[in-house]
């Protein structure tokens, strides 16, 4: 399972190619990815702002697209729109993590929608840790979009 | 001007140059950057939106960076918080645009805390371009951080 979402996200993905992203941990309702600071570097030689994002949302992009293989919806995933904090700078390689809350409001909805074939978005939490310190924290909003819907 | 900024960047967010990021035009209040699409492609074969958000953070980086240096202000430049909103797929190559306005409340701030060596945020729009169209829009907040302040 972790080695069929490295490939897909690697190979359709290119960029999280060169960033040496990688899938640490996948599981229907959690990931953990590992991004390496060196290709990574901003001016300051910390995690760049931009390579911070991009790690954090192809981890919920990965966890969200793998659920959703999961439980054999046919929806394409894609981002709407996100908030990120940058906390502390990343001075070190770094971990992103996220879980589905399967309590929420927001995910009974998801399940409802998508088993009726109609699109629904979701808002995933995913945060950045560097030497045992949340760094960042991103906040986004995907689409799951059926067709015809 | 152009070339100094773009080796700078380049050269010290490695990530930039697989991207293929360049700037097209600098000025001391504004910047329009080209980012080609194939490095930076996603699953759907249109733009990435870890790629949009990186090219356009980037681009409000270098203009920011340009204008501290040009009033010869002794500041680092970092992002604090950010938040993107993607409206259209980006189909092809595409561009991000950023100005300071001068007119604004906090601009005058801006000149005036850095002048005093103070630190001081400044939140900048960019918008993200193709084919004539506006796909997404980024609002970031930088911090301009002085020394001992």
């Amino acid at each position: 399972m972790l080695k069929k979402y490295q490939s897909l996200v690697n190979q359709s993905i290119p960029i999280t190619q060169y960033m040496g992203w990688s899938i640490e941990n996948l599981k229907p309702m959690q990931i953990t990815t590992f991004t390496p600071l060196k290709p990574n570097i901003n001016i300051h030689g910390t995690g760049f702002a931009g390579s911070i994002y991009t790690a954090a949302m192809a981890t919920g992009w990965t966890l969200l697209k793998n659920w959703c293989d999961s439980l054999n919806f046919a929806a394409e995933l894609v981002a709407a729109q996100a908030n990120i904090c940058y906390l502390l700078p990343v001075a070190n390689d770094f971990y992103c993590h996220a879980e589905i809350n399967q309590d929420s409001a927001q995910y009974s909805k998801l399940k409802r929608r998508l088993a009726n074939n109609n699109s629904c978005s979701y808002t995933l939490p995913i945060e950045v840790m560097c030497e045992l310190k949340v760094c960042a924290t991103l906040d986004i909003k995907f689409v799951f979009k059926c067709k015809g819907s």
